[in-house]
């Protein structure tokens, strides 16, 4: 059983998340140092969580000898140098979504940490919620057959920094803000070994004074002929609409991780208290979760990177798989410009993986379309001739 | 208070559905003639519903003295033919989704139609849903705002009638039986008048031994900058999923049309009793309607459609709506081919609409981005330079 | 097919509901002559639904010559009066919900309305909603088993009418408004020849200065065994509440009449329009329903009113039924007194209904508690001994 | 930061979550020691959980002396020897539910520990799911107002362990399995210093072949006027329902701890793998819940124990707490026994509460029952005398 002391960079809302998280329950990973450009940023941070450092230097911070693991909670423009640092130190890094801001950068990203031969954990919380856990075991169990496709939707009002909403730091919009949980979702329900082969993706700035896309939809074709769906958007109203719809060829998961998951609330508008991230109102309905840091995926996802660490394994979540993301944002961004389809241009290390295949049943040499149960428990089948293609049917004894 | 009397073409389940509608409650309307290419389906209709004539002549029932009404509910390759007879006989015709199989024969049917000067009405049901009716509504008053997008949802594990298996009989798969019913919903919400530009859409046959495409994803670009995003598949599994999304600059609708509609059942199997249309299971947890024909909009379709008959106006939907639901169609058809946006090629008659505009509030000279309250009552804004689009912060006193 | 001509007495809001579903749609039955204590409001209803007769004499409106059916929508108080004219007048009569203050009043409604031989309708609206007649139906049907348990449930913030509010006008406070709907909803599902043996019910005033009760529970014993149970309140937050739940010993239903029906929007509040009944709120997260006359069983009530008379046939809900709610509220006003559970006073024309019962099976002549299977397959069996009572458990291959 | 090292009694589900619970995540507190009746038992779970001892001495067990906690998860009849044990070995000592079989048992148990000045948990895990601690905030916040009702419920198809079902070992059925769940959660609604008065339940055996109750109804009538209602059955259909209904004066919060929580999974009955709790089904529509030991409170639980011990607080649920629990049970049984409401025989620490009270608002002299905006913008507002009671209206501008 062993502990784990955490640097900390950043003290934005993600680096609230991530300290909430491992200060909570019963944890041993504890929270030493902290790096906020600040000082006045950094020691207010430190009180309200008991963190016995802080600093205004990332790279005190990082080689500050009581930590381990170094976790990245800066903006996206700031990802590269941290882990660099990071890495050169020896350390684990941990890394907030996206990884980079575009897959050139995040290969640089990957590169290093490989070279230097360090742990990397990317820190894709939405694949860690509870739920989403549950559904991708029973996705891996057989429980719905193949994927055919995937829905994944976040959308909320926009985000609460100002640098989020500058597309030179950030490296986009709502695509790289939301897209890339999206896009990770996707991929872990039809399976990280099954190559995206091309994006067709359609973004606008529909609403916001800003040069950055607002809201966005896009398709990603994987080998096996799952479509994967995004949409994103910074101007959903209503809270923070995070869904997830997976179709198979034997079932159905709908997952809602957000606002509607079992607790409803109507208030006249008295009292007071913080009920959740990204609400619009304090009156009327409500639709808060029960505990934000484990609905949000927070708990299981460091729960996952500390064991892989003491078991000398991956991650479920590698810098590898947050050079994939980029690589698909990537070729959703060129897709928007060009009006196509647009290839994913990434090393490819997953392997290949067949195409659906549903076996045909047959009857009588021809393929069975459907087959349905009559009233007087005769069956219905509707054939299709193999060769021809043309279509039948035939009511055969139950 | 004038009464209608219906002469029905076809026995199918949508024959079933329209005769049950007429025929339920205390309407003023009925079917007096059917026909029926086999006469035993015709008889046994007849009995079933208690209407007096049934004949296997298609020229026949169109012509019968008693009706004044014609209700195409054939297969989609034989609505030209009987909607030509109809006008012909210079009567009310009244045509199932879609109109046709391609726009060039809507274009047609509509020629003749309006070349016959006789009243058509275009019987696509799910816009005349009670919830549609309300949230179209609640859209119209502005309640929402300005549409940014609209999500259509219409899959169930495949159709039960032979014909409409087979792509050369029914004009192809699945966009054609269920996207024309999201293509005319996602148009009620961005407005009619707003024109449908370009589309592209992905399509495949993943599951079932068919030509046809047995999934399908399309986005339809309107000229206001709304997007409509269709989702069409006869491979879903757990009975027929029918959702919309609409969402505004103002507000949100989630409408859920049928298998979370407000009543859950568990059975463990026992009893007996029809629960709902395509359904896979009759134990479990059960997910029925109330009453299926209001429901799935029947009722409120004729309606509109013998009101407005006897009010001498257009009907909701008519014919030419039914020619633009085709246009879109064959665009989505020929984008899956071409990998391509593909523009809509369409006669329009809508006039034209101005660009989603949120008029961006402004801070000393800057646009204002988002505003936040502060829990000190203090207000952040985030503010882009209308000319440089740099983005900056601000808290102000409340 | 006949047409009905209909005497309302009533402009509130209840005539209004009554009215809009008699003269929507294409139905062929039409309000010809209303009643309202002042001209005022009898003309501008008139005016509003295109009615030809106003009158502010309640005799002259009852016996009007052009009408054959009177509905009376009229404060509690008023219900004898008007239904003993219109048995003189030898009309159908259909009476609003409760039948009357007192069971001894309804009897003598009963009484009156059995010796003139008229057609006695009583309007209990959510017995016939589409979810409820679909429910009712599937349990009917046996599937959900013997009904154990049966949770009706009907809260909103309180009327709209003055008189609603003064108990003697009313007979009472939330239980004569609301426990009318939900015992008969009860009575619906364990079955309407299941007797009411006796009630327990507790009720208080919590919120409104008023002398009636703004809250009530009560537990309604039937002969079965089967418990039914209302929840009633004229305090509930956040709009109009109807929910049932029902549990058979082979299967659950739950409905949810009006907050939770598969419509959801979110406005920040421009716009205008009417949204539904008893809402709090024009703004943030709304439910509304798609039809309210359809959802409420206004439509379906009626056609079984007409449809009754015309097959010369009792309606689903007669006089005598809302003589048994008025003997089932008498006992729970009762049982709040004494605090004791009170028999239901009732002259009984149901029959007599069995002991809800499971033929327990057996294993080795001991009874099966429960059953279940293990991961290996074998099966384990929690059994009682039919003399001892005493519990073992046993694990046998499958 | 401590340690704590457990002793676990009991390898039944119970231990199971316990131990699950305390291995999951990053926790630092460990099960060093295991008892269990039988040698196989106790060394499978050993294994299963890494857990260096295990014996089958229950005093061995509790005396072992590298643990400081002893957890009992053994059955109620063996509860009061293993916490006087724990309690005569000076270790902190917490109990599953429910404390006793009775308040008498339980006062006895409360006793021992509190003379021996050892801590002691109540391990009422449903208070402590996140969704009740959110809840409970929200109350306590005002966000609700005065609370006036509590619906809690908790049914499912029956447990799973023989000696359950036996009555005299557990002191009774479902509500002595269920019900003391129900009543916790009601209590910390509607405060915990609000004195629980009287009791009225209804109990019956319907469907399964055993002496205790499989299903029941009973009120709790508070001092404040509150009304607290337990629904419990073991003869439920469709899963495990945990649902919590909060009514305020101010507002209303439902919660819905298990079956409806944000995933729904259709399956055609393939695939593998674990669902959830009590499920009736593996195919069909399920709802399992993304983290069962989270989602039922088990985390949060020992969180809070675990840090009242280290700072030397007592827990959110007290032994004091058990025993209120405990007499509240008693007078249910009284109340089933006597079909009338029986006191709560309980000595009482928690001081009183006022009577709920709404301040009515006045107008003229007069008090506003309901006050409501018309569409031109005027107030009509419903007035009761203060003297007489009599109602009327007005109307004033706005």
């Amino acid at each position: 059983m062993q502990n784990h002391s955490v640097t900390m960079l950043g003290t934005g809302l993600i680096g609230e998340f991530y300290t909430m998280t491992l200060h909570s329950q019963r944890g041993r990973d504890r929270v030493e140092v902290v790096y906020s450009r600040t000082a006045e940023r950094g020691e207010a941070f430190s009180a309200r969580w008991g963190i016995p450092n802080s600093t205004t230097s990332m790279e005190e911070a990082i080689n500050h000898p009581d930590t381990d693991v170094v976790v990245v909670g800066l903006p996206n423009d700031l990802h590269e140098e941290a882990i660099a640092l990071t890495a050169a130190a020896g350390k684990a890094v941990l890394c907030t979504k996206p990884l980079a801001r575009t897959a050139e950068e995040a290969k640089r990203i990957l590169d290093t940490v490989e070279r230097a031969g360090v742990f990397g954990g990317y820190l894709e919380d939405l694949v860690y919620t509870p739920k989403a856990l549950k559904a991708i075991a029973a996705v891996q169990n057989g429980q719905i057959g193949d994927v055919t496709w995937v829905r994944s939707r976040e959308t909320h009002p926009g985000p609460h920094s100002a640098w989020f909403w500058d597309g030179k730091r950030a490296g986009g919009g709502a695509i790289v803000d939301l897209g890339c949980h999206c896009i990770e979702i996707i991929r872990s329900y039809v399976g990280k070994g099954n190559r995206p082969v091309e994006v067709m993706c359609h973004a606008d700035t529909l609403v916001h004074p800003i040069d950055a896309e607002d809201n966005a939809v896009a398709l990603i074709r994987f080998e096996s002929g799952a479509i994967g769906q995004f949409e994103v958007s910074w101007t959903f109203r209503g809270g923070m609409d995070l869904r997830d719809e997976i179709a198979g060829t034997e079932g159905t998961i709908w997952v809602n991780t957000f606002l509607r998951t079992g607790i409803e609330m109507y208030t006249s508008g008295g009292g007071e208290g913080y009920v959740a991230e990204k609400l619009e109102s304090t009156e009327g309905w409500l639709f808060p979760v029960g505990n934000e840091v484990v609905e949000l995926g927070y708990v299981d996802m460091f729960t996952d990177m500390f064991n892989a660490m003491e078991e000398s394994r991956d991650p479920t979540e590698t810098f590898y798989d947050g050079y994939v993301v980029n690589a698909i944002m990537d070729a959703a961004y060129r897709s928007n410009e060009s009006r196509l389809w647009e290839p994913v241009d990434v090393e490819w290390r997953g392997g290949s993986t067949e195409r659906i295949g549903s076996q045909a049943a047959t009857f009588e040499g021809k393929n069975i379309v459907k087959e349905e149960t009559l009233p007087d428990g005769r069956r219905k089948l509707i054939l299709s001739d193999p060769e021809s293609g043309a279509i039948s049917d035939i009511v055969v004894s139950g």
